[in-house]
């Protein structure tokens, strides 16, 4: 049932000049989510997209958006990406203060909040949020750096997460970015994850959108 | 002569799911200019676009790509926005401690280099730069904020600039950006500007592109 | 006739322990205004009072409250002393590179707006704003630091003010911040001032508070 | 034998135009401790009160004044708090990156340290500064933010710094401060807690200050 | 067999007025590698030397180049210290958000690269970059401040770190740095810690350099 | 009588591993004063040297230490550097928002304070700081950046700051820094500098280092 594996389309790789377009032929080659990359120069050395490209492609699809702020202090944005129509936001737990707050404010909107989480970052950071959590992304290559291959230390951090994951009996999406191919994805599934982040293997693929798709999920269209 | 007055219509005010159209449709429409607003959310408090929208759009005009930078610190990403195909970047004098040597970085990649003044910024943050700027930006609403209406005191710091520009006898451009509809737009061009940024304006206006660009020139179609 | 000179002494100097008598004292000995100064430990080295204290002092007196924040950045803290019931917010041009903003936003909540000027800030930092001002505040000791007296050369910045004011053909208060007593009072007024903060010349000095306040009126009681 | 919990009232919740007379009234009606809550509108988005307004209070009561720095960077306040009469000083870790010199130069000065951890903060990051400590103040709602309720999950993280503290063999302070009522007073007493800080529940709770401070123990008065 | 604990002298205790004779001093005198400690007023409260010190002193010996960056954030500085010829660069952990990219960058040079953990720093911070690591620098002094001890508690720590470094069955150096004497050095040792940086013991100490070298060592010259 | 003109020979040039060396060299070769410049790593973008270094180089010479903080905040670091032999400390009106405060204390501690000027930078800035200015520094490159040569647009700028400093009848050192040979140091002569920095000049020069200073008073030695 390859459904089980939620599939999450990276609109940084698509065409940021006809990004309706893209996130339209996403959504009916069968991806379950649209991944929004979000960056302000600050927390990573790299400005993407903010609030208003959202708000643009919200009618383009009635998917998850699945929104990734990798921005520093995320607190001031967050209605703003809340109005725009995400409907789950991820933070860093490390661009503030109070972690625990900022999920609780996300979650104050009615969508869901999720926290990430870098290469070198330890998962007991979420030891006391687990409670307010509805999705964790490990990050499996640094973010907002280019040319960057997926990083096999990461597949420990996913298991543990996964583990912490079943041990509240929550249904906490565990959600992997960076380097996602098919043959990673694979290695990505078998540890833990249920969801993946791909960028350059749906867009830039060897096949269709939806054959792309299919083959992070490990399975034949 | 309408096309003394120089139109950069704000792609800010586009349809962000469909930028390549926009940018196409104002090309053939007859805009100059294609004014791109990029906010990091710690200059300004929103975030918008970044070199990758400026980059996936390049080939869709030849016109030229009129970049501000509403980000600080300017520096580090000056690069990767003239890599992306700016053809003129415009920073704020309040960015950093270098201006003059953030102006010479731009200039040393071969394109322009501009300074923008927010409403509250005296002309006289230029009088020691003069001779390395290629456009003066005057900010008649305060950048990064909505729903904001012109700035009537804008047009005596136009007047001022026009003056300084034209003792220099150089060729320095003098744009208008914030509230410019073809009302204000007159003031603007009797005060001294040769050039203007215009989002609804155009986009949102009550003509075609090719009329409300008309418009913003005083001329008639 | 006193009261052409508005006096607004400063509960720095009041007894912390007991700020609602020291409020009514200094109403019923004839103060124009509540001077009340707010230190973040960020713009100056010291934090002081926040807006809970405005709002406790607020049904003390029905004076003006006239509130200088040496806060950076000011625009996420005024809402919250416009609530507490300031009546003027007085900001300083470099906390922030919105200044036009800063007093548009406050003026937008129908209280005054203010800038306040360090001893080695230019009054030309005001040229564009000057439409926008209901009050200049003149420090004449370096805000936040301990220990200082009257730093002579400010009477010359009120002097200049005092032409920029009046040049304007509005009603823009004057106010001098900084070392007044009753000699450096009268120099301030000599130069342009019509409104005075005074901390320990009020309730540290020799007579009562109505006959320290007369004194530096320049007045008899 | 109710003295064995520490209640210490937060004068965030008196009146502030008369903190002497509350002082000295919760003093008399059995409080422990005075507790301080300092904001400097960085760490949190507040600005609440300084060293000058623990200065002015000091001579009101002998009890132990309990100061909360929720300030970034803490150390250049330090001395200033100090001066004013602290009789211990809470920092947060993540407010520097010398937690250990923080503390190391509180207690240089002869009186106690502790440390505060917000609901997202794990307790690992004591580890190697637990023999430096007086106190730990585990934080049961998100410092600086309005209108929360007890926060539940700090409960375990109470009893897990309880084992912690049990194994030093060193007599450190378990405070918690967020929601405590007569209800969470005593889930955190049972897991653990020795010290408790209370606003509301004090100043504006069903019964006298000596009867909500009973109520608080656990205990009839 | 003296050489199985490397030495580090600190240069910040050698003469700045000759620290190419310096250089050549303990490196003829025993030391195994240089120590080179960069503070920018910014990660600790105190500047001390940048690259073009390591420049001009890299000609004056073949030893390892150990080089200790106090600064925040680390990133835009670390090709600059390559170029200038160190063989090991140490960041700190809390130095920046993308403490995996850091050491990928060194390393990405030819070099080695290594973490330095504060004396509150959890080695929890490592858990998912020892595989990236060449260096783990135990500080048993708070890095940037003058006149303190070696802190005793770090010994455990040290002790921690060996037993995660033998776990990876890899050859990473644990350096300690900070108030080491040969009494304490001998405490280091046995915890596990086979480098030791030493300032005044090697410049100032008792014997020759060569002698205090040795004495480090544990071992008779 | 070439002594009018003040050379401060920059070490920032010298051989690093020799400091003391290059300092007694210049000093018997005739420099009026040595120059420091100490860079952050914030300010500017490069790290040199801090107070440790100044100290050991004191004993060297017992001309005037000039010394050039391109540092922000410069306020926490001046004692050290005070401490350290500073004859004068030179500061950027831009480090931090209290530049009076800055220099009145720099002149508390009984030595001279200089205010710099980056090439943007406009002498207006200076209006009400010329009676507390013992030296102003105009940057003739901008400051942290390698490989610039003079930049003509400041000789304007000298001569202003010439009728600034005689209008004032106060002795003024106006000193010149970067690019500065024996032919640029002629023009900024007549443009009324009576201070030159250099580095290479001095160093790296044709002739010996009192050939070169000599050349760049442009007398005959």
């Amino acid at each position: 049932m390859p459904n089980d594996i939620l599939i999450s389309p990276s609109i940084l790789s698509a065409d940021f000049a006809a990004l309706g377009q893209a996130v339209r032929d996403i959504d009916s080659a069968g991806a379950d989510m649209i991944h929004v990359d979000v960056m302000d120069g600050h927390y990573v050395p790299n400005i993407t997209i903010g609030p208003a490209v959202v708000k643009a492609l919200r009618p383009h699809s009635a998917k998850t958006f699945d929104v990734h702020l990798m921005i520093t202090p995320a607190d001031p944005m967050i209605g703003a990406f809340v109005d725009a129509g995400s409907d789950i936001i991820t933070v860093h737990p490390d661009a503030g203060p109070h972690l625990h707050r900022t999920l609780q404010s996300i979650k104050a909107h009615g969508i869901k909040a999720g926290v990430a989480l870098n290469p070198a970052t330890s998962p007991r950071v979420l030891d006391h949020v687990m409670d307010s959590l509805d999705m964790i992304l490990v990050m499996s290559v640094n973010p907002g750096f280019g040319g960057q291959s997926f990083i096999p230390s990461q597949l420990a951090k996913i298991a543990e997460l996964r583990a912490m994951i079943d041990a509240t009996g929550r249904d906490i999406i565990l959600e992997v970015d960076g380097g996602v191919n098919p043959q990673t994805a694979q290695d990505c599934i078998k540890a833990g994850a249920n969801a993946l982040v791909a960028g350059s293997a749906v867009f830039k693929g060897a096949g269709t959108y939806s054959e792309n798709i299919a083959a992070l999920r490990g399975s034949q269209t």
